[in-house]
């Protein structure tokens, strides 16, 4: 298989990360920017890593699709608040074998994308990784950093691997695994956390000191566990809860993703991370009374913090 | 009968109100004070009332029940989280028939205080007004103000009577009810609303206005009934739900006390309020998930909120 190209559609914390080391590994990558565009434009990117920091002075970089090449391999690392976008931000980059790798938090990411391009081949990446976007082009990767693969609807299953290796070969511990479990499995840990930390302006470590919401954060994952179990996913049981509890207790204090996005004024992405998961879930037959009731203040106060923005 | 003799422990929002306006009519109530003691004991209660100011300029003043007579009625207005102090303040006030009202929000305080008292013979007094202790022996009441009583455990009801008489003769619109059922029906507005408020930092108004959260309050309403039914309370149903949706958004914007303790790092009420008819409901067989969950998030704020003063 000769080369594979690669688009970054979203180059930031995450998207910007993989793409700077896929590139920086040799790898054709195109980088679409929004507000750094300029600056990227001018100077490229950088990334400050745990690993050891790089910089690729010279990018190739667009500030739209319409101007980018057709590749071989699209990275989604857009926030969910702005999926939408991909109606009209992904046909120039698509050829007939393109795959898509929506590199995003949440359930329902990869059906919506697949109803708006019925024919088109998908992928979820399921990213572990602490990394931040702290100024114009410019990637703060604390630590973690591996990338779970899952195939949603990818035919050929050469371009499926050909990508996992690119990852590898690129330094990234990339793994293919189960999509939907895998989806559901991150679930665990995200629908509780991204929205307890907001709704309780406070962090990780917070929320399991205290024994009520300790028992709470554990209830909520049961939750998460429950409806995965009521969709067919049976390889997650209340040991994986108690992992994910442990392995909490045992980073250092932590404001996820939607933490973040509410203290800077930014819409959440609610949608994804709780809305879709919850129907599909009830849809099964499954009640998640708790997310719901998480959900319903998130929205809440997503209106009060975005009213005046 | 004979006139009947009163004392109020906790001479505040309630306690004060009632206690004041049956000391107008002429009855003989002795007031206990914890920090207003020498000012009332100096210049006596005022009450600004939306029903006509009036003052006592000297009323009976303690600042310890030891000090006090034994009477017919005790009038309980104290917070909820002062419940066990009871067991030390009530005694010097019981002669053999004495009755006391518990004029407090929640469920279980009549059985704990049996628990602590075998014989004694309690009434709730579920008290519909807005009113508030602006300074010290000034007492600010807003609107409404009628009380029903519910006969827990009296079995004299010639004194049970001459009490709902004795209010009404002092102009408070007072009647009796089933006592079960009239405190699970003000938990229907209660438990939603007073810990939402504090959850979500807001009032009554925008917890209707939000789509979300208006949902969210009518299911947990519903769970409300819902336990009521389970423990044989028939007479509440959805339409109550809907009742008490029109008639806060009639309201004009609230703070309920739970929000006002909260603003002013006061201990909560969540004892009464949630966990104990939580644990009631699921004791009957109905889990009651989005009020507990409501509980627990309380109870984390709680403790960061008072953790400092």
């Amino acid at each position: 298989m000769k080369k594979l190209t690669y688009a970054v559609v979203g180059t930031g914390a995450i998207g910007g990360f993989y793409g700077a080391k896929l590139a920086r590994a040799g790898q054709e990558v195109h980088f679409l920017l929004h507000k750094d565009y300029e600056h990227v434009r001018a100077h490229g990117l950088r990334v400050s890593s745990c690993d050891g920091d790089f910089a690729l002075p010279s990018v190739p970089a667009y500030d739209s699709t319409t101007t980018m090449p057709p590749v071989d391999v699209v990275l989604v690392g857009l926030k969910s608040t702005n999926e939408h976008l991909l109606r009209s931000l992904l046909p120039p980059l698509l050829h007939p074998r393109t795959l898509v790798v929506l590199i995003q938090n949440g359930i329902g990411l990869e059906a919506d994308v697949q109803e708006w391009f019925p024919g088109l081949s998908l992928a979820a990446g399921l990213a572990f990784i602490c990394s931040a976007k702290t100024e114009p082009g410019h990637i703060r990767h604390q630590c973690y950093g591996s990338i779970n693969l899952g195939n949603y609807s990818c035919q050929d299953s050469e371009l499926f691997q050909a990508v996992l290796n690119d990852f590898c070969q690129a330094g990234i511990d990339a793994h293919e695994v189960d999509y939907a479990e895998a989806r559901w499995r991150k679930a665990v840990w995200n629908m509780p956390f991204n929205g307890m930390t907001v709704a309780l302006q406070t962090q990780t470590d917070s929320l399991l000191r205290h024994p009520a919401t300790r028992q709470l954060i554990y209830e909520q994952m049961m939750e998460v566990i429950g409806a995965a179990n009521a969709l067919g996913i049976s390889a997650l049981d209340e040991s994986f809860a108690q992992k994910m509890m442990q392995m909490t207790e045992e980073m250092v204090p932590y404001s996820p993703s939607m933490r973040l996005d509410y203290d800077f004024h930014r819409p959440m992405e609610i949608h994804y991370i709780y809305t879709r998961p919850i129907a599909t879930a009830l849809a099964a037959g499954f009640p998640m009374p708790r997310l719901q009731m998480l959900e319903r203040e998130l929205l809440f106060l997503d209106a009060q913090n975005t009213a005046h923005f």
